[in-house]
C-alpha cells in the first residue's frame, strides 16, 4: 500500500507511490553527446584552466604542469567573488549582501574519465584528502560560514557536457537553508531524546536491514526511509561525527571504497544516470550554547546521492512535497543485488 | 554587482548572478513532440477519462457528454487514494501514514489548446470558479489539511506530452513543508512588526516599481526580490486575504485577466517555456491561538509561476541554495516591455 513517510530529521513528507512502482528499466536515461575539442581538465592541458589553488602532485613536479593526481582550480564562472567584504545591508524590508565567497573545481583525475564510479579506490581516497585540505583552508577565512561540496554528473543534473570527473566547492557567507533545517531538526530531536537523530537512523537501519545497500566497518550506505527520489542513497559514518573534515586518514580509504561501490552500483543498475551528489557537514563557527557548548551532538555528516531519473518532480519546487515512485526498500534490494 | 538576497518570508538566500546575466535569448527551450492519437481531454472524448467529479456545463447537457466549459475528473494515476483512513503510525523512530487524499485534474478548456496563455479571459475566470468550487468541497472532508493547486506545463516541468491545458488539485492529509515554512515565516514577521509580510512586500514593490510587471486594481504581478529562477513571477492580491477560495466573484475576472497577461508575456518573451505554476493558500483548519485566534494575518494567498529555463539548478535540490542568472529587475523590465 502506498504510504506517506516523514523524514525524521527535517519533517518533510514524501509520497512513496508503490502502486505504480518503478523499476530501473522504467527510467529513460538520455545519453548525451560529449563536448568536442580538448578537455581543459586533462593532464597536459593545465594552461586551459586558471592557475591551481592546490594539487596533490608527485614530488619535483611544478604547479600548473603535469604530474598531479588531484588538482583544484578556481571556477572559470564563479558564483561568488573571492575578494571584497560582505556589506550586509537592508533595502526597505529586504536584506542583501555582496556575493563574497569562493568557488573551486576539484579535478578528480588527470585522465579523461567521466564518472567517479570508474576511478580507482586509491584515487577517490586522494580526492577525499583534497576535500579535507580545502575545508581546513577555507575554514580559516572568517567570512565563510559553510563549504558546499557537490558534484553534478550529466547534463540533466546541471553537469554540462564536459565529461571529466570533478566536484565543486563553494564557500558561502551564509548557511544554506537545508543545512539550517537539518541542524534545527537534529537539535530538536536531541533535546527530546538526548541522542543524535542520524545515529538513531544508523541504528534502526542496521537492525531492520531492508534499506541497507552496503554495510562495512565504520560506514553504511542506505536508501533513506523517506527518500525523495528513486534510488536516492545516503552514505553515513556509523560513529557519531559532526564535521566531515575531522575524518581520520585511515577512514578515508574506507569512505573511498564505499563511494566507489555505491557509485558503480548506481551506474550499472541505472545505465549511468545523471546525478547530484552533496556532502552535508556542520557549518563552521556555528553558534553554541546550552547542550551545544560541550557536545557536538547537533549534526552528523553524510553524503546524499540523488540520481536524476524523473521529470515527475514538477510541483516539488513550489511545495516541498515529494513523490517517489520507487520504494526505498525496492531500491536498496536492487542495489544490493547489483553485481559490480 | 552580484548579490546574495534573502527571501523575506522563509529566509532562503539566493545568489543573483548579474555578472553572467542571462537574457531571454540565452535560454534554449526544447520543443517537444505532441503525443499522437486522440486527446482524452477534448470535447467528444469524455469517455476516455474517469467519470467527472464536477463540471461547469451549459444547461440541459448531461455529465460525461459534451457541453462543458471546465471539467474536473479524477487523475488516472492518482498520487493519493481517495478512500480509507490515515492510519498514522510509527515504525521504530519513523512516522508514516496511509496515502489518503484526492487527486483531480481540472480540464481548463474543451478545445485542444496547450497553454492557459491562449485561453480567453472569460474561460480562465471559469477555471477559477471551478477551483473555488472544488476547494469548498474538499475542505469539508475532515481528513484533508491542504489542497495543492498546480500546473505542470511542458515535459521539462513534469507536464508530459499531452498538450491540453489542465491543472491538478491534490488534497493532502498533511501540510506541505513549504507552506508550513511560509506560515512560520509570516507569523514571525507579524509578531515582530504587527503587519503581514506579504502586504509589506506588495507595498514596497508598488513604491519601488522596478520589479512590478503588471499593476491593476486589486492585484499585482511581480518578479520577487529573491527570485529563485529566471523570470519567476508572483501574482498577489493587494488587499490582505488569507484563503484563496474567499475570492469574490468580481475579483475572479480581474485575476483571470492578470493571469492571462502574465502567461502570455512569459510565452512571448521566452518562446513558450515549460513552467510550473503553484497556488499558495492557507491550510484548512490550521491551529489558531494568540494573535491567530481572531485575525487571519498569518498568510496571504498568491500564485507562483516558475519557468523552467535552467538546468543549472543541480545542487539546489540538496542544499536549498539557489542561483539565479537573471536579476528580478531585468526580468520585470523585459516582461513589462513585452508586447502582447
Amino acid at each position: 500500500m502506498p504510504e506517506l513517510r516523514k523524514d525524521p530529521v527535517i519533517g518533510r513528507w514524501v509520497i512513496i507511490a508503490t502502486e505504480r512502482a518503478k523499476r530501473p528499466k522504467d527510467f529513460k536515461v538520455e545519453k548525451e553527446e560529449a563536448k568536442k575539442g580538448p578537455c581543459p581538465f586533462c593532464k597536459g592541458n593545465e594552461d586551459q584552466t586558471p592557475g591551481e589553488i592546490f594539487a596533490l602532485r608527485r614530488s619535483r613536479t611544478k604547479p600548473n604542469q603535469p604530474g598531479w593526481d588531484v588538482r583544484v582550480v578556481p571556477s572559470i564562472s564563479p558564483l561568488l567573488a573571492a575578494e571584497g567584504d560582505l556589506g550586509r545591508r537592508g533595502k526597505g524590508m529586504y536584506d542583501l549582501m555582496n556575493d563574497v565567497g569562493a568557488h573551486e573545481v576539484v579535478i578528480e583525475t588527470p585522465e579523461h574519465i567521466a564518472n567517479i564510479a570508474d576511478l580507482e579506490e586509491g584515487q577517490i581516497a586522494k580526492v577525499i584528502d583534497c576535500y579535507v585540505e580545502r575545508f581546513l583552508q577555507l575554514e580559516k577565512d572568517k567570512r565563510f560560514k559553510y563549504v558546499l561540496m557537490f558534484k553534478n554528473h550529466g547534463r540533466a543534473a546541471g553537469g554540462g557536457s564536459l565529461q571529466h570527473a570533478r566536484s565543486q566547492l563553494i564557500a558561502t557567507p551564509v548557511n544554506p537553508k537545508r543545512v539550517k533545517e537539518e541542524l534545527a531538526g537534529a537539535r530538536k530531536y536531541f533535546e527530546y531524546k538526548e541522542r543524535c537523530v542520524f545515529c538513531d537512523i544508523v541504528k534502526q537501519e542496521l537492525k531492520q536491514k531492508e534499506r541497507v545497500i552496503i554495510d562495512i566497518d565504520g560506514l553504511i550506505a542506505i536508501s533513506p526511509f523517506a527518500s525523495r527520489f528513486p534510488f536516492e542513497t545516503w552514505i553515513l559514518p556509523k560513529k557519531h561525527s559532526c564535521n566531515f573534515y575531522d575524518i581520520k586518514p585511515a577512514q578515508r580509504r574506507d569512505l573511498a571504497g564505499i563511494i566507489k561501490r555505491v557509485m558503480l552500483k548506481l551506474k550499472v543498475a541505472l545505465n549511468d544516470p545523471p546525478y547530484n551528489y552533496v556532502l552535508h557537514t556542520a557549518p563552521f563557527r556555528r553558534p553554541k550554547g546550552g547542550y551545544w557548548k560541550t557536545i557536538d551532538a547537533d549534526y552528523h555528516w553524510h553524503i546524499e546521492i540523488m540520481p536524476r531519473l524523473t521529470h515527475v518532480a514538477g510541483f516539488e519546487w513550489g511545495t516541498g512535497f515529494y513523490l517517489n515512485p520507487t520504494s526505498p526498500e525496492d531500491a536498496a534490494k536492487i542495489l544490493r543485488e547489483t553485481k559490480i
